[in-house]
């Protein structure tokens, strides 16, 4: 039982604005819920102008209990029914119509009075705006949609943004032989959202995994917590919309803005979920965790075995695209191999069973029980003559490690091939590709879980309430463990001189000034000074640029830059970012997010995340990070942001990776009342 | 007719080593060639060791000629049965067994026997280590799959490196209802290749499309002739494997070392082809080819049309992805949308039908009739209650726009539709994911051909045969127009100070010397020199590093900068690539690559194919690029470098872009007896 059991396990459901004119909403309503009635539901049908109906809900609720009310009026006249069935008693409702806040107008006003029903009721409401649900376990099809009636019962759940995209991902995965238990359209998500629906589906025996569509996201901690709570029982798999600009055609869709596209995947990834980049890749991953899951792992390792070597390849390739780790293979499992396949074919992993044969069990079952092998993707051409795959599998299954096993061929012999093998727990797909999004799903889930399970540890750090200058930035991140140079902050040039006497050349020499964001714009930055009279022309410069303070400070040896931030997210709320330094870095976005607070296990993840991180990794001789330093300094900075409401943003640019490790060159911290001062990324 | 006419549609088979032994290659081969014989083709089993076979090929031929002979021997039997078979008047031979140069070892010298046989005789062969061919339009299997009799015929060839992908890929296609006309693997390639079977497919009526798999290329300019004369009459979409380090595996696969990924994908594109990414693209843009083919265009725009906003919206940010053109409609075409549909639905393009109905078919008429829209890209889920989607294309497609439509739903309704549209001339897929991979197939095979429409103009320039010295690299890039900035090669330091006397300051002072690649690196360059003190502290610098001779150049101003290459490849010969310049850019080997020569709108498609390109458009107020005059600059590189048969590599690094436009500040000219001292990518 959860709050949305009366939505998704009604024992009653009304139609309101029931009809018997084919191509009426109502009507398509009443004739998917024909086999809900068949079912033993009770199916009541209200409509004041039909006398073959009930005339109201009253009246239907006067015959018994409803759970549940479909609502097939205009917009208009929603509000008043959904008020009319509060009152009856009717614990859920679903709006499948439109002309709601998607379509701006009086549309935003009738959303707004449906809100203040729910508000001060307490009815669950499914809508407006979507094609509604279906559960075929219960054969509860509640949607306009009669052909989804065709979809069959299993174990995957889907959590749809849209309700159109809830019907497609229903049919692809049915089509790809995975039923469903659950696929839920949210539309305009004026009451029940993602994180209601997966909270419901924790209490749900019937689903074995989740594919999350995500548009927009109202509430990003939400979202979080309630899939960083399915996640150690039910793998989440999350397609997340709008990688490019589509934020004019989304808004005609749900009336919402779209939500940041790389903050939102780095905050499902973070809670556990499984990212994938389309519906396919979707149907694939989801389809294989609800078969099978591998146990949580920090790095975990793929075993690869092929049947056909071009296929393989494919495989191989396709995996390594996904930076899947591939071990080779104990030496033990090498020389069992050796005991099994020809002597000329690649056994190392992938392993190359060459033709296939009788043997393909043994192999599967050496490479599943390496030590080094935490999923198994596997590829063969249907050819029963050589090889009866199920039997094979069946053998090679013997360990705890999944299998994912692409079936080539088409027909119904290979079909039912393909059924069988999900029916013995072996994942599967039709092509390489698949089997590639299959099995990397299986590893992203392990690492996932494998994330989840610390906590970080609390940043306790006093920030002074007032703006902060350059100086007083960095004495927050020396508080921080954050390395900096050594510097003296200087009221005037004979400071200044001191100050360089004392720290030695060369030195940069900056504006002090906290409220002066861009220094080095105005000539208020000269770097490289060596003696006095570098220093003396640099602080003339400096004054003609309006400084009367001065941060005198020891050159750092040269390095990588990279540009660390934490910030506010508007849906999220503290985020921290790491990215290259340079213009280029820049023009490319590449950059790595994570919600803050986080774990320095976390943070030390984001560094790989990164298209440019081989200049990280001794570039032509150059530094090389250590991601877990790196991780202590993001950790940190995220913690302080989150612990202490007043600040806005701190932005350290650059840190450079040296010699000697990271160093910050320049830092900036912003209050939470400057924020038309925020820089924004 | 051609030259692959006895292979690909022989009129007798022999089988020699045929078995009636399950499990045996003889037998799989003779069982599986029975539909030929059932269709009346003239199959003669030879084995030496069964009386009710013929005992040779000899006597076989005895009863008449033979096509076509398929040899599953043994690999050390194979060349004495292909030189029997030449004998024997014999056209071509398919050799499916392994054992050669993929085992290595002996296998090596089996296949040089094989191609030693080919060479004395004339006869043709596929293979070794190959699975075969299969032409369902003649019911002709020669392939040891027998499943793969089930393909359907259609009008989709493959042509693919591997046997088993071959079979894959004939599976996937009949599975997505595209019929196949030939499925070849090519194996080991000792004789034919994929330009021997793209040549036979421009005589083939029963294909309308080519998929292309590639792993490696041992004749990179044949490969891409055949693309080019191919790809006006019938489309060619390629899968190149290979995008990671497979070169283990694939090695052990083929024999064949791996061609450079992104080499061989730029020099299919530049010959037409449409790339993809992987096998389940592949089908959907092959079938979509095979089924409808828009107008030659340089920049194609696609229009949109959507039943449902949420699949719509994943098409949109695909196509977006994809970087397809999705152009505003004009106000006509607007001004009929809003006669259709309701007014609040998103009508610009995208167009949002909101609820699908019989209204469909006029939308996608007014849509592909818009002047801007070059092919249509839809969705709908199938609700035949709402609309008949074959009646409403076959309304709508009244232009020769070519339209993709995505059908959701499952079971034989759904597919009954999607053939039915199929036949209508419309190409269909399952998902919002397929629509936009097959539109976007069809927009790049409209640009493909745009750009092979013109030749590149001959590129004439005398080049010394001696190594050259920066100043006389910068002479070649005067002569080919690229700009340099003023400049004096200097014999000596009196020379220097004139020359600085003549420039004025700021200049460059460099070590000249033919013999020094890497100047930087020993201090052999020192820059922003201003005055005589400058100067002179300079010279002793580079006399020290070994200088007698300087060049003096200007300093040019601050801008971004490129890198411009010219070199040849061992596959594909003469290239040129382009990249920005930079360790970010060069970590993440953002480059883009052209075989030479090329045209200069060839050539100015270039720097759009940048991770970096933001770069490159006024980033920051910073120069814009003029595409068209880097495409001079490298259309000429390219064209001197094809042209001067000595030259092995012509590198600028960097080409700076200024406010002022393109110019070259260093210069490498790189003799072809030079091979050691090349730098390589």
């Amino acid at each position: 039982m959860s709050a949305l059991t009366p939505l998704f396990a009604p024992r009653s459901i009304a139609v309101v604005g029931a009809s018997r004119t084919p191509g009426k909403l109502g009507a398509a309503l009443a004739r998917s819920l024909d086999g809900f009635a068949a079912a033993g539901g009770r199916l009541a049908l209200v409509n004041g102008r039909d006398a073959t109906m009930y005339s109201s809900l009253a009246a239907a609720a006067a015959d018994g209990p409803i759970d549940l009310t479909m609502i097939c009026v205009p917009a208009p006249a929603c509000p008043g029914v959904l008020a009319e069935a509060a009152a009856a008693g009717v614990g859920a409702a679903v709006i499948c119509g439109g002309g709601f806040a998607e379509a701006g107008g009086s549309g935003v006003g009738f959303q707004d009075e449906l809100a203040a029903v729910v508000r001060d009721s307490g009815i669950h409401l499914l809508g407006p705006n979507t094609s509604g649900f279906l559960t075929p376990p219960r054969a509860l099809t509640a949607s306009f949609v009669p052909g989804v009636a065709s979809v069959e019962a299993g174990r995957v759940a889907v959590v749809a943004a849209s309700g159109g995209v809830n019907h497609a991902l229903a049919f692809l995965l049915s089509e790809a032989g995975h039923g469903i238990s659950l696929a839920v359209g949210l539309g305009n998500g004026v009451d029940i959202t993602a994180p209601d629906v997966l909270a419901h589906l924790a209490t749900d025996p019937s689903t074995g995994a989740v594919a999350l569509h995500v548009e927009s996201v109202a509430d990003g901690r939400a979202l979080v917590e309630a899939v960083a709570a399915l996640v150690p029982h039910k793998p989440v798999v999350a397609l997340v919309v709008g990688r490019n600009d589509v934020g004019d055609f989304a808004a005609s869709h749900t009336g919402a803005l779209a939500t940041s596209w790389r903050t939102t995947r780095a905050a499902l990834a973070q809670a556990g979920a499984v990212l994938v980049d389309d519906e396919r890749e979707l149907v694939d991953a989801v389809g294989a965790l609800s078969v099978t899951r591998a146990a949580p792992a920090a790095d975990p390792g793929i075993g690869v075995v092929t049947a056909q070597a071009g296929p393989g390849l494919l495989l191989l390739d396709e995996l390594r695209s996904r930076r899947a780790r591939v071990p080779e293979l104990t030496e033990t499992s090498q020389g069992t191999l050796a005991t099994l396949l020809p002597p000329l074919t690649f056994q190392r992993n992938p392993v190359d069973t060459g033709r296939p044969g009788p043997e393909f069990g043994a192999v599967l079952s050496a490479v599943s029980g390496d030590p080094r092998v935490d999923v198994v993707a596997g590829y063969a051409l249907h050819e029963p003559d050589a090889v009866d795959l199920t039997a094979a599998v069946k053998e090679g299954c013997l360990t705890e490690v999944p299998v994912v096993l692409g079936v080539g061929g088409h027909g119904t012999d290979v079909l039912r091939c393909r059924a069988e093998l999900i029916s013995a727990g072996v994942a599967v797909a039709a092509d390489p590709h698949g089997v590639a999004a299959a099995s990397a799903a299986i590893l992203a889930d392990a690492r996932g879980r494998a994330r989840i399970a610390s906590t970080p540890d609390p940043v306790e750090v006093t920030v002074p309430a007032a703006p902060l200058d350059e100086h007083q930035a960095k004495d927050l991140l020396d508080a921080l463990g954050i390395a900096t140079m050594p510097r003296r902050a200087c009221a005037d040039r004979a400071e200044a001189r001191a100050a360089l006497a004392e720290l030695g050349g060369p030195v940069a020499v900056k504006l002090l000034d906290a409220t002066v964001l861009h220094k080095t714009e105005i000539g208020g930055v000269k770097l490289g000074i060596r003696d006095s009279a570098e220093l003396e022309s640099a602080l003339d410069t400096l004054e003609a640029a309006g400084a009367s303070r001065f941060l005198v400070e020891r050159m750092a040896p040269g390095g990588v830059d990279l540009v660390l931030g934490a910030r506010r997210d508007a849906v999220f709320g503290p985020i921290v970012l790491v990215g290259l330094g340079g213009t280029t870095a820049e023009a490319l976005a590449d950059v790595s997010v994570r919600l803050a607070p986080l774990t320095v296990a976390e943070a030390a993840l984001m560094p790989a995340e990164l298209a440019g991180r081989a200049l990280l990794e001794g570039w032509r001789g150059g530094p090389s990070l250590d991601p877990a330093a790196l991780g202590e300094a993001v950790a940190r900075l995220g913690g302080a942001l989150a612990a202490t409401p007043d600040l806005a943003e701190i932005e350290v640019n650059p840190l450079r990776l040296t010699d000697d490790g990271l160093v910050a060159l320049d830092a900036v911290v912003l209050h939470r009342e400057a924020d038309d001062a925020q820089p924004h990324q």
